[in-house]
């Protein structure tokens, strides 16, 4: 059997297990990142022409691009509907990226903790991933100028807004360094936005991309977090230098993003109706983490650390007491409770232990506290073997 | 700008060009492959259940993988619905086929002629093509087993049913025979099969796959040719040792095909609904079928030869005084006709001149004695040119 040497960086997918054992309906999933059922809208489909049923343009829908193409221009990002490639998902357009930029040992810079679909992706391809540490309003800005002048990274990969997994958002000045410094230093920036909507206590702040004046970027966003995750339609909006080999690259990945779903997607951007379901959205999930913040005072006060995030679907816990919590997930399975654990969204994951990801968007609230104290009875007796 | 090594390899795509020209409403196009849009059938969305608005497992919905699992067993494909893997349109298959094997520099073998997207991606990967030429009945097979002999290809890609664009239908001789020496030298097959269900002239054959014993194997198929292409909704069987790896890259590639197209798809899959619309496509294509014969012997048979497709949507013509076809295209879409040249469907296009592809699904019948006069008086005039 004779596979390419890529396919020897393609892991087994810790997360594929836990979500798996997680579907098991007695488990409480603190692990996944699912929007919640209820809140799902419901949809009409009645007008949508046959015509969709054609194929369509690599590009996607006329419409929907310059619909996209008007919402990105309100953020501050100067663009055309040229300039807008509808992808299947968002995470798609890593797989567009990482075919564009990474060669077996390309150099990328990415924050320390990223997005664990990410790293696998840029991991396939074969790139070094130098990270620059997170801190509470955005990355470290020195290490990042020190990473920036010792290596050459083809690209920095950054989430600013409500990250996954840290929930952190870059503040105003922060976003401005990075832009500063990324145009001092040339290097293409990837800023992924799913959760920019998902804000609970009001404040936003425009992206990078609408702060660089040289530097090549790509901006990408997705209706998944907002609309319909099954519709499976992202959207990537670059600089004219990069379009066209994006462009290629989508046809070749898959001709185009289905049209059905671009159709659906096109009835709610840039309208009140989509206004109304965010707004209901963010109550809906500024209610949840409320109780889950209050839930884990309870019972995790004295075990971790943590923001309470201003939006986004996660808590990211800190423990006091470090612990590989790779190791903790069978105890938390074996009590029908599912989490994250935080080492596999960094490149090193030995080097950083100690982190946990929570969900708090799905979980049923009747069974929010129960799922948090056996999480927490699994953490303690960790550690009181540990220290044994 | 230090884009991937990969990116060099990423060609300006002539159909692009070709069908972005044939777009103006008074070109009569024989470039591209699109079904009738007569032919769309009706679907109906109203029973969809709003769940399928949420996540989807990255396998693809588990009923519509039954029901493509029991399909391919009726062809004879030995398979469960496990080894069925869900995805956005048999493009991806090639896109994550691409991924799994090839580095920069693998053997892979290829008909010659070749579907032209299929070669854009294992090149863009920076697959060596090696190619084994088509006759009329399916692949030579001395010349395949001297590059059996002589090569070790990751894989063989082949489309034996109406190979898209030379209309080929293997035998069921040279199906036994392929399948025999791909066993004997332990080489995976993928079987390519868009155009199964659209036949003219009855009369079938079972997949290659289905014939192996010990080889590796892909299979895939697509809905776009039968029921709707904007759904995106292809797929792939794949035997057991190379399932897990496909399911890996097609999770890293875009985390799941969309739900509402998968869920379109399962509506029609096995149903007498869809074998009813198939025989009204079927009855549909061969009257175009056969009044495409016969003004191709009215305008093209002093200039060309090529056998009547028994299915597919392509004629595929071989000039009797051959010339590169591509400096066919600036005449011909000057007098308001597009074709698709031969050229780009082998790997050694300069090599392999004076072939056409005509598309004979999507024409309006009303015009096309004129396109084909007009396409006629265009290879003329060349030829009167290259013989002065």
């Amino acid at each position: 059997m004779a596979f390419s040497e890529r396919v020897s960086r393609l892991k087994s997918s810790l997360i594929r297990e836990i979500l798996a054992a997680a579907q098991r309906p007695e488990v409480m999933s603190f692990a996944g990142g699912l929007p919640a059922e209820a809140m799902l809208p419901k949809v009409e489909w009645g007008q949508m022409p046959i015509s969709m049923g054609q194929y369509g343009m690599s590009e996607g829908e006329p419409g929907l691009r310059e619909a996209l193409a008007t919402e990105a221009r309100a953020l501050g990002v100067p663009c055309e509907a040229s300039q807008v490639l509808v992808v299947s998902g968002s995470q798609q357009t890593l797989d567009l990226a990482a075919k564009l930029y990474i060669d077996k040992g390309t150099d990328i810079l990415l924050e320390a903790p990223t997005y664990l679909a990410a790293l696998q992706i840029f991991q396939l391809f074969g790139a070094d991933c130098i990270t620059v540490p997170l801190e509470a309003d955005g990355l470290n800005l020195k290490e990042l100028r020190t990473r920036l002048e010792k290596n050459r990274p083809a690209f920095i990969y950054l989430i600013p807004t409500f990250q996954n997994p840290s929930a952190v958002r870059y503040s105003e000045a922060k976003r401005d360094s990075v832009a500063v410094l990324l145009d001092e230093f040339g290097v293409t920036l990837i800023e992924d936005e799913p959760y920019r909507e998902l804000t609970f206590d009001g404040g936003s702040a425009t992206p990078i991309v609408s702060r660089l004046k040289k530097a090549s970027w790509i901006y990408t966003g997705t209706v998944s977090k907002t609309l319909l995750p099954g519709l499976r339609v992202g959207y990537l909006i670059a600089s004219p230098d990069l379009f066209p080999h994006l462009l290629r690259l989508k046809q070749s990945s898959d001709l185009h993003t289905n049209r059905v779903g671009q159709w659906q997607a096109l009835q709610w951007i840039g309208t009140e109706k989509l206004q109304h379901h965010l707004s209901e959205l963010r109550d809906f999930y500024r209610v949840r983490r409320d109780a889950f913040q209050a839930a884990l005072e309870t019972h995790f006060s004295d075990l971790a650390d943590w923001n309470v995030p201003q939006g986004g679907l996660f808590f990211w816990l800190t423990l006091k007491q470090p612990l590989d919590t790779r190791t903790l997930l069978k105890a938390a399975l074996a009590a029908d409770v599912a989490f994250m654990p935080g080492e596999p969204f960094f490149p090193e994951p030995d080097n950083n232990s100690g982190h946990l990801r929570l969900n708090f968007s799905h979980i049923d609230p009747a069974r929010l506290g129960e799922g948090l104290k056996r999480l927490a009875a699994v953490v303690r007796q960790a550690q009181a073997t540990q220290a044994a």
